[in-house]
């Protein structure tokens, strides 16, 4: 996130976790506070992080986010919320700005106090090493159970030049469709204004990190936060540079979504659901959740069991008035596709390219409703032993 | 569920599954024709057997179930519904009764043809051993991946002497509380009318069957039949006859459905979700239904990983509206009881005694909402690798 002109990083291991990267600072060099936009979890249990930074958000200007891995500082109250202003306080002073521009997201276990002074002797080391070179250390610094780094960048030609998109992502577990889910932040050099930068941002997070699951579970930490400095000196203020800002951003979104989805816990590898011929848009989104969050269908995907039942079966719980005899079912990879499922029925008897076709790294799976012209896309991982190992023994 | 009088049973292996018992009959000796009531998945794909079960359930009237695990006849068309006809007619004429009065429930893969003259000699067999001694092997030709039986029975003293219930069922995954979990058989030697046996089991089925998930997933073939043959000379009519029937049919319908979640699909233990303090009973149900589907928490009691956080989280994304200051949650065991949150905090660092209660073989997490007088209890267990290598192999 760094690849946008004007913003430093740096990542560094204060403590909060035994050896990893644990406290991320990402700020821009511009002299005017950047422009904010945030989308929080939409759970009712919320981080003390988040409640901060919809206040930060709704006031539109920034200048740094601060966030540490290893501690949620959720289900912390009263103190939890003392801590995050400390940390924004400490990072001001570090950074010689006003604290009131600073950001402040958290993840990790729940219920637990902040050491506090770990977090801020590591926000005093993070301040003193930021650079454009820290955008890798700071992406490490935020991981959970995520195995890799996600950093994605986007270049966009504006009517008064390019402009630059950047952003990271964590994911792994406690993920679903509703909201943004886990952290991920975001920087552009482009200059946007506040109504304008949340505005694509809500457009954008709709078919991207709220159309990804890995178990369902909302998390109370969820943020994504967007920065624009406006430092390339280009202005997306016209409608046309807004949409092409807008795609662009959703294109970065969209990478970013899916790579979450590809390392989540356990998983082997991804499944891109897209729901068609749905009488309505919202009603395609329903099936393909339901169908992405379904133990069966997703534990089918993890050996490539060729069993098309559980996805009729997750098709007709998912609320959405459908018609078994209109259902057509199909799995594609680039090098194939598969057809599973006419007018309700399984197509053939020979299941061996079915179970094939799902083994693959990223395959599609087509359902048509075929009783009208709503479609909807959400991607979702297989459910592995990984999974329950993983979430066995780590406390998140 | 011979144990009522008037009832005769059977198992027998016909060749749906290797060498398992595959295919049962349970039949009412009664001269009249016993009374039946039933309830069935709420899924809209719904298999051959059920659609077929709907009318004779609506006749009022039956005299025998037949019944056969390895092929669910689900998303077979039109032929599905002429093989379950077949069934029927087969029974009928080996029982010498009524072919309407037969009804006919399959358990197992879906979209796969059932291969008929298995089936018909199936059903010949059974027919030819049917005995008062057959529950136990009838109870076993119905299981899938479940690996023991389940058979309860339960007696009531009404106004006219006593009466009999007697019942098994079968699970183990693609559970959730849906409507009728899997298949569920009810005998019974009181006399009920039509109506009042189905009003008794549309009350029985909600705490019961309807309170349960293993995986959230409801199957396409979820039944549960009561006959009522009237072999004990006993009538259930009066208001207070039918509460007393009602209260024992619950009972023993609670304990088959304990049953189903004690031997699902890898698990360890049973964890019974009361939630109490909700504004409504609906309220408390959505919640403790949340969080019995939640992957995290499950997997949490895998190991007893005391990870409460997971709980309020559930809690926080059910879609119910909290006040998280006012939740308390607590784990109680028949030797313990820990409390955990209070206020929305943690009430302790220490968590062991939290972890060991997480381990019992039956433990009740307590959730107080704060807010009213609403309350629910679902029961559910615990997510491990076992639920992934059944399903990642098990052609269901």
């Amino acid at each position: 996130m760094t690849a946008p002109r004007g913003f430093v990083a740096a990542g560094v291991h204060c403590g909060l976790k035994a050896e990893k990267l644990d406290l991320a600072i990402i700020a821009s060099t511009a002299a005017e506070p950047a422009t904010v936009a945030g989308v929080f979890t939409r759970n009712q249990v919320q981080a003390a992080p988040v409640l901060y930074c919809r206040e930060v958000a709704a006031s539109g200007r920034a200048r740094a986010i601060v966030a540490n891995s290893g501690n949620a500082n959720a289900c912390t109250g009263e103190s939890g919320l003392a801590d995050t202003w400390a940390m924004a306080a400490c990072a001001g002073a570090a950074l010689e700005i006003d604290s009131e521009h600073v950001l402040v997201a958290s993840t990790g276990v729940i219920g637990v106090p902040l050491p506090m002074p770990t977090v801020l002797a590591g926000i005093d080391q993070a301040a003193a090493e930021l650079g454009a070179d820290g955008g890798e250390r700071a992406a490490e610094a935020i991981l959970t159970t995520d195995t890799r780094t996600k950093i994605e960048a986007e270049t966009v030609e504006l009517a008064g030049g390019e402009v630059t998109i950047g952003g990271v992502a964590k994911g792994a577990g406690m993920m679903a469709p509703d909201m943004a889910t886990t952290l991920a932040f975001v920087t552009t050099d482009a200059a946007v204004a506040p109504a304008a930068l949340d505005q694509a941002l809500r457009r954008a997070v709709e078919p991207t990190f709220n159309s990804i699951t890995v178990d369902g579970d909302t998390s109370t930490n969820d943020s994504i936060l967007v920065l624009a400095n406006g430092a390339a000196g280009v202005e997306a203020a016209s409608a046309k540079d807004l949409e092409r800002f807008t795609d662009a951003l959703e294109r970065l979104m969209g990478r970013l979504a899916v790579a979450l989805v590809a390392d989540g816990e356990g998983a082997n590898r991804v499944i891109e659901i897209r729901v068609g011929g749905a009488r309505t848009n919202a009603a395609a989104r329903q099936v393909a959740t339901t169908i992405a969050n379904s133990p069966l269908v997703k534990t089918a995907y993890r050996t490539g069991q060729p069993n098309w039942g559980r996805v009729m079966g997750a098709i007709g719980r998912s609320g959405v008035d459908i018609v078994e005899q209109r259902i057509a079912i199909a799995v594609s990879t680039p090098e194939e596709r598969v057809e599973v499922v006419r007018g309700g029925l399984g197509v053939t008897e020979d299941l061996e390219p079915l179970g094939r076709a799902m083994l693959a790294a990223h395959s599609v799976l087509h359902v048509d409703l075929g009783l009208g012209s709503g479609g909807w896309t959400v991607w979702t991982c297989d459910l592995s032993e990984g999974y329950i190992q993983i979430n066995a023994s780590y406390i998140s």
